[in-house]
């Protein structure tokens, strides 16, 4: 374990916060921050702001200029080797003349992992790794899981009372949360790749399942919405309307479907269609996150009713809870928040909180699935 | 409004937590402290303890001795001018020769509010009221409430699922909370002055509902454990039985029930059986709190399950709601917490949070009813 001192974490720590300043525009590469000191001072700073533009590094040397010679970097995640839409961000650092390279966390592709490491190394800069390692991992569970293993980070969002209840019986469910939990919504799809919805809702509600400019009350609204998370619809049985709203707004949509893609139906023929094998009487929902992922999607977000979420839920594919509570009783003939006929304790799903915090009059629990709750 | 000083602050925040004190012994009394104050500094306080013994004024006047002459006293709640188990506290400062009284709150007995003020002022005594009234207020819910209209605090409490389900449909529930919430519970029972459950509940689980010296995690508890809040078992078609472990335990028993009292049954020859009009198929609730205020209960504690719990909601009888959440999902097939059959929207209750806070794994929420919540 490298020993770090308070101004590494001082750093690094800049370069964490910076680094979320993406957050919403990086997709589908990751979020990444970038200090240059010298001397002991910050001369120049950059963060990933847009795929197919500047990486961080790129950003914070073309800012410190011939001042880059001899610095030190502290950088998020472990430089690029490889030529993508730009350069190699290690042939960055190297022609600049930076002298030692911080690294926050390794490239998690296993196939690319510590090659931009080498790289440096091999040009004689000295690199060390680890420092805030937990932090720097924060800013991309998505990019993480899906380099990783293949498959997106699952959040799933849910609103609902006390009681646990969603909506009443008759479909009637307008105003559960405030505004506030409302606008944290938005902001949840906003970072998503792919919002994950079942055709139900979209039959019931014809919900859009955008990104809207006015509702995410962030500066940089305009530009967040340029890019709108891929819309996914399970629609096993090939029920989506033609006339569905979502059709008519910017972004793409993808129709899940486990029946052959139906001829020509008006409105859906510039919707791009995936056959999936059925699996438990639904999509192999399994076998969806993996074609999400090749698709480059990091995180999705899924919203949708209690049937669709209880599978995922009992699948355990479910990385992230999001759950926003009005302080309400819906009553025992409301919908349940999910779908779980369980018949034994022992089949308990159980979480451990990450986070808790008030947004208006509702709370808001960010949870995530103990390991070893299944029994 | 008077003008209040930081000292007064400072002499009336030291009465209300030595108040505090009382929490879990003075019942049927309220919980009241005095801080004796002479040329600005603190010289004596006492509290309320045990019913019977001292008031508040009354052992900060012993600890002063000849030094509380000329002294201002801050009490939290108006001395009495009466004759109890003790002689009126008013006299007791008179006596002493206090120069001033700060009260927290007058008498909210409407036919004595304000006497013990009148006593202290014909004696040539400066009295000012108010200072942290919302403060004073929070000692004594179920006092003041039964005070000022016969009826006690109802405080509901529940533990639950993120789902919002209490046990399994096969009543299987053991350990949904985790030590920490089973032992705020204790406390909840230790200041009520009883506890109220259906006998369906003693039926299935054979409940004790009394407040356990092992489980209170306080230093006094064998002092707390000697009074026992009484069990009030809600039993309309007369099912009680004998066999009943809380029969066997410290404290009374109250079973309520709108049949006839049953001829001698074993086991329950000695329990005290109180018969109520039917209202809506059950026990009339509103008539039983009245029961219970005319016995002396402030505060009481209702601890059933989802009939009786939606009941009480339902008629709008509660005052507030006490939820402990388990971070995990018991599944939709799972008991809910209330049997409220709504079937729209407006029928909803909604609630005002006033306390959030982590016991162990487990959420506390303290929740007392909006005012305008039914439509």
């Amino acid at each position: 374990m490298a020993n770090w001192s308070a101004a590494d974490h001082q750093f690094m720590s800049r370069a964490v916060q910076i680094a979320w300043q993406g957050l919403y525009t990086t997709e589908p590469n990751p979020r990444v921050g970038c200090v240059l000191v010298k001397d002991g001072v910050a001369i120049a700073e950059g963060w990933h702001q847009i795929a197919g533009e500047g990486h961080a590094e790129v950003n914070a040397l073309r800012s410190a200029g011939d001042n880059a010679t001899g610095c030190t970097a502290y950088v998020t995640l472990e430089p690029c080797s490889h030529f993508g839409k730009t350069p190699p961000c290690a042939d960055g650092l190297i022609n600049a003349g930076v002298s030692e390279v911080i690294v926050g966390m390794v490239d998690p592709n296993p196939q690319v992992s510590g090659k931009g490491i080498s790289k440096l190394e091999q040009a004689g800069i000295q690199v060390r790794s680890g420092l805030m390692e937990s932090q720097c991992r924060e800013l991309n569970p998505g990019f993480i899981k899906r380099m990783a293993s293949g498959m997106p980070y699952v959040r799933l969002k849910m609103a609902a009372s006390l009681d646990g209840r969603t909506a009443m019986a008759s479909g009637e469910s307008q105003w559960i949360t405030g505004p506030l939990a409302r606008q944290d919504v938005q902001r949840l799809r906003a970072r998503s790749s792919a919002i994950i919805s079942g055709v139900g809702s979209i039959i019931k509600d014809d919900s859009s399942l955008t990104v809207r400019e006015s509702e995410l009350g962030l500066a940089n609204a305009e530009q967040i919405v340029s890019r709108q998370p891929l819309r996914v619809v399970l629609d096993s049985a090939g029920r989506m309307p033609g006339s569905a709203k979502m059709l008519t707004l910017p972004g793409n949509t993808l129709i899940v479907s486990c029946v052959p893609v139906p001829a020509y139906i008006d409105g859906l023929d510039r919707v791009e269609w995936l056959k999936l094998p059925a699996a438990d009487g639904g999509i192999d929902l399994s076998l969806l996150l993996q074609e999400l992922a090749k698709r480059d999607c990091n995180e999705v977000l899924v919203e949708t009713g209690a049937t669709l979420a209880g599978a995922f839920i009992d699948a355990q594919l479910v990385d992230e809870f999001v759950l926003y509570q009005a302080m309400k009783l819906l009553g025992s003939r409301a919908r349940p928040m999910f779908l779980l006929p369980f018949d034994r304790m022992s089949e308990q799903v159980g979480f451990d909180l990450r986070d808790s915090r008030m947004l208006g009059d509702d709370i808001r629990l960010t949870l995530v699935p103990k390991k070893e709750s299944k029994a």
